[in-house]
């Protein structure tokens, strides 16, 4: 017993990998002087904006350097809460939004907030790689249920139900479905029936819907779909959003929660005694980077479209890879599955043979087998270029 | 059951109050523009140092903008550990260190990686005032030791095996004893003789040790110590330990905790999943904080020692409020039990008669009563006003 640390911190990756070895062997080859091309995480290639960072040094200089409000200065949750109001056409107050330290954090608190240790949280596979270790944080048990490739990576209500049965009959009381769209890794926006679907799952099976939707900004084809928008689903739906895609401010670590006024109280009693209050010069720069508007969030999301045009006049040239229709998000998901190999046996070959690193499909979920996210994260004629040579590789596997 | 919120997340306030009324209603009063003086929370007047500042800038400038390293930056945690290792004497590695965003966080992840749900945790009252609600955010049973005026609030071994005791009779295991010397809101620093107490009772009763360490560089009397220094005590250890206080940077949410490889590898999948890695510029501006030395800590920490000296010589010309031992910290904890008053209704009562705002011991636990926690964090000569106001109600009341 001596010293031993509790059970479910070291069961938080469930003793396997967290899925990110070619991630990190990437960053190892190219901090030793390799010629890598990575091509593996999120990260914007333009930084953020230097107006923003201005902004934060002025309000910090103007003394905004002490604890702050802790659910968010009055006027930064303001300026969240008006544009998801005008984003979504749900009437959004102050009393709607709590700020915490990135999208990732505020995936954590909703599960905290809508579970009971040891109560059942159903993500949807395939999966940004943390959701199963937050889930497993909060102490809960996880539950996959499968959007397959088949059906375009959009999931189905009747596997919902289906999933959520399979916990009833384990013993495990479900309590929450998490879903991300535009999702990573897919890249794929869900439907109108999808997401009627899974509004209609979550009631009948009384699920919270937590609804990650930190690429709202990043959409190709049609409209971003918030589940809340849906007749009933605004009391029973967590958003979590972040300024880490549409602002270009990953490092910064601005996010929220956007639910129903008892869940955001509830979640203020959480937020004191697990992180306090953003740095206020953060807050300023937030609410400086909103005042910005859709224009300069289009701008952000503009390379991201130029990639996906020289992805697709790439692959139209070929017939080895598949494209994943590239509706949202700043991944192109590649079927590599002609080529025979596993989406990590190609990352790794890939690696090896041209320097090129992209993320295997395994790493998020055994539905995304044989596939890999390319994330465009580079300059236009880097990508172009990188992407010739997958699709070169691919070409001689095939 | 539709839409409940998870149990926990509405229990972490107990249905209490957070103790922070009287701040709250200082602070409304302020904003109202009535002159309210307020030595209420533990907030430098200097704000932190233009150079930080700068420095922090200067780092985004150069592109620190980007996800950053989870667990630190390498060279952020090496110079933590480096710190550590010269002001305590034990060795302290990398392997040691992991940073979260503030000193609350780390409260938070440490109870979690030494308990699992339903577990119990122990802590002394007088506490701070997020304890037990850090506590029950983590999912455990909260159980206080108590820390007597009479003793000078130091606890006693015997005190946290009966509570330990007291735990497992009621079928909770108890797994943590959390304690934080220099104290808030006491101002006392743990004894030899405590100390060794409560590494024996930890030992005794296998319990890890929290040890909230943030005033380290606060001691007025005699030197800091941690418990980690003491004989097999680094094994079942987690420090807490922020810049908050010591370099006046509590706005800007750098802590870490320091303990065992192995925890801090399994702290590295909870911080993963809950609040990823701080900001590259705020680790950039830590790392600049840092090296500035001991020096720069001593000059921080010069106006609480300077205003200790007035709280002393105020003190000394009365005989109504008694001093309980300045040793260190940011605070003068004051026993008003001879004016017949709670601290509550002392501090109400002073607030609405001289603008004067404190916080009632109550605040700060049930072995806090009869006593005013006064921080003492307003340039001198208005310290001195207010403090001879309070010694004035006093005697009025006495």
């Amino acid at each position: 017993m001596t010293n031993m640390l509790s059970s479910r911190i070291t069961q938080i990756n469930a003793g396997g990998s967290d899925g990110w070895d070619l991630y990190r062997r990437a960053r190892a080859m190219k901090e030793a002087g390799e010629p890598v091309i990575e091509l593996t995480i999120g990260e914007h290639d333009i930084g953020t904006a230097a107006p923003i960072l201005k902004a934060m040094y002025d309000a910090a200089l103007a003394g905004k350097v002490g604890y702050s409000a802790i659910p968010g200065t009055d006027v930064l949750r303001r300026a969240i809460a008006d544009r998801i109001a005008s984003r979504t056409g749900v009437p959004t107050g102050l009393e709607n939004v709590i700020v915490v330290p990135g999208g990732q954090a505020g995936l954590f608190a909703a599960h905290v907030a809508a579970c009971d240790a040891g109560d059942g949280a159903l993500y949807v596979d395939p999966y940004y790689a943390t959701y199963p270790g937050t889930i497993r944080s909060a102490g809960l048990v996880p539950r996959s249920l499968t959007a397959r490739a088949a059906d375009g990576f959009q999931p189905a209500k009747a596997d919902i139900l289906e999933a959520a049965e399979a916990l009833r009959a384990s013993g495990v009381r479900p309590r929450s479905l998490l879903i991300n769209s535009p999702n990573n890794p897919t890249g794929v926006v869900y439907s109108q029936e999808t997401m009627a679907g899974i509004a209609e799952a979550c009631t009948e099976a009384d699920l919270w819907l937590i609804s990650d939707e930190v690429y709202d900004t990043q959409v190709w084809e049609g409209e971003h779909r918030s589940p809340r928008q849906l007749p009933g689903m605004s009391e029973r739906t967590l958003v979590v959003g972040s300024l880490s895609k549409s602002h270009a401010m990953t490092g910064s670590r601005v996010g929220w929660i956007c639910g129903p006024a008892p869940a955001i109280s509830a979640l203020n009693d959480l937020v004191t005694n697990t992180t306090y209050g953003l740095p206020g010069y953060i807050q300023a720069a937030a609410v400086f980077a909103l005042a910005q508007g859709p224009d300069f969030e289009a701008e952000v999301g503009a390379p991201f479209m130029r990639r996906r045009a020289i992805t697709r006049e790439l692959l139209s040239a070929q017939n080895v890879v598949r494209e994943v229709p590239m509706q949202g998000a700043m991944y192109a998901f590649l079927d590599i599955r002609a080529t025979g190999m596993s989406g990590s046996a190609f990352g790794e070959a890939l690696l090896d043979a041209t320097g090129v690193a992209v993320m295997p499909g395994e790493s998020f979920g055994a539905a995304a087998a044989g596939h890999v996210r390319v994330a465009m994260t580079v300059a236009d004629d880097k990508y172009r270029q990188a992407l010739s040579k997958l699709l070169s590789f691919a070409a001689e596997r095939a």
